[in-house]
């Protein structure tokens, strides 16, 4: 492993960045011929990523309202505004980052994340992912911080092809962030949170067990037998982007965190059925948990 | 296999569905309780799918005013509003569907797609990916049809992981669809294109062999050498959704088929580095292609 450790806490695995002359984010049509990363970026500390554009923008307007940093027309621009494939907003040291679905649309926007905070000369990065999963196990509207990343396997690793091999790597996530999200939960006290496994999978209905898929080769008793397994391993919640972002974070020396709410139990179901009220409601958990660690890490509160 | 194959044929493979009194497509915010499928769908003979929205807007667009439906505002509405997961849009028997980025973006999508074409009780269907790749060997601009989407080691096969377990399937397309493709594309005689293979990777940098993520920890001659062996097996272009595209179109019955232009050939670099015109250009080269099939299929040309 050739990682470059600076003195601004990036690590960066990859000694060809530093040969060219220019590099072109291109999913963010952002570039460092055309983009003063530093003037742009280098005073963030907090990056919140999470699959959905519109609810990355809804919380950045939450937290500069926590932060007292609100515009006074109360919108913020999308800095990829020349890309559709992901959508970036930033006050203060907080950007928000939207990132797709599944490991391989989150590993794209890791990769240039990583070079953009290496390129601005970032220093004590926190990356929390902010996402909605599955629960196994737990009242819908739950709150899992993640301990491990597991796969589909229940092992905590994650499988990166590189040219065409196989490899493996750590999901390992930082404890004592897990720990301190769970004080922050237990101090606003408004939901349950709880500190377990996350599955991260491939697919949302083969992948999970799901039985309302337009494919569904197995039966109802083998999908709980495989729910309740995972369960047993520790697995408290599923979703789809834990592991390449525990596996990147991890390579990059970044402290890193995953806080997904449950948007149903699995053992109960399938269909995301509850109302969109209330599932709007179960969604600003994840914002206002990291909201509020954000605030104390900045001495707010 | 247990396939549900109806008279209208979209197979079915999951009897658990017919059990279900409701079907919501959580991520395109749609439901059979609320929606009606047949009467807002059941006309639809062709769908394009693709990973941007915005470029997926501009294709119904395009193909609307191609096919003599243009709107009069020129405006056409977002059948997915509800939701910021996908985007779709339909003019007359044509459906445009946003996929995301990456397999298991577009598995999503894919299901709740089949789903939506059964419910709706389309007959058939042709379901045909427009997108953009790298190329290998090609002049950038070039258009790849598919022949076989192969796996990182070149192989015609797609792993699906379920319960756990890893099935292999899979990733035939049509043949005679491609052949009239590549008639299609002589015919309009615009630029170039090609029947070849198309590698489907779970990532866009270490994946693909890049010199320029955040990690990378091979050199260029190993690079060069994975990329000569992709070649060297009929590879021509590589991307990240067709592999799962056609083991689940080859699954539910559908005519399939993947059309995707080269944004740069990967034996002389990794970056996107193209002109914004010129690659807004070469993205137009699959919709033009397809668009004109569309038109041949419907005896408008």
């Amino acid at each position: 492993m050739q990682c470059l450790v600076s003195e601004n806490s990036i690590h960066l695995c990859n000694p060809h960045l530093e040969k060219m002359k220019e590099d072109i984010l291109y999913h963010f049509a952002l570039g460092t011929g055309t983009h003063d990363f530093p003037a742009l970026f280098g005073d963030v500390k907090f990056v919140c990523v999470g699959g959905s554009p519109s609810r990355m923008k809804a919380f950045i307007a939450y937290i500069a309202e926590e932060l007292g940093l609100g515009s006074s027309g109360g919108d913020y621009p999308n800095i990829c505004a020349g890309t559709d494939r992901y959508a970036m907003y930033k006050v203060g040291p907080v950007l928000s980052v939207s990132h797709g679905m599944g490991i391989p649309s989150i590993s794209i926007m890791l990769h240039e994340l990583i070079k953009l905070l290496y390129h601005a000369k970032c220093s004590n990065i926190t990356i929390i992912r902010i996402g909605t999963s599955g629960g196994i196990g737990l009242e819908p509207g739950s709150v899992v911080i993640t301990r491990q990343s597991v796969d589909a396997t229940f092992k905590p690793q994650f499988e990166q092809v590189v040219l065409g091999k196989t490899i493996i790597r750590s999901t390992n996530l930082d404890e004592e962030l897990a720990k301190e999200l769970l004080q922050c939960s237990k101090e606003i006290n408004q939901f349950n949170t709880v500190i377990g496994n996350t599955m991260c999978t491939l697919d949302f209905y083969e992948g999970q067990g799901r039985l309302d898929g337009a494919i569904c080769l197995y039966n109802e008793e083998e999908k709980l037998q495989y729910l309740k397994e995972a369960y047993d391993s520790g697995v408290r919640n599923i979703e789809m982007e834990s592991s390449v972002f525990a596996a990147m974070c991890n390579l990059s020396g970044v402290r890193a965190a995953v806080v997904c709410v449950t948007l149903l139990n699995r053992l109960e179901g399938d269909q995301i059925s509850s109302s969109h009220d209330i599932l709007v409601e179960y969604q600003q958990r994840p914002q206002k948990l990291v909201g509020y660690f954000i605030k104390k890490s900045l001495g707010k509160v």
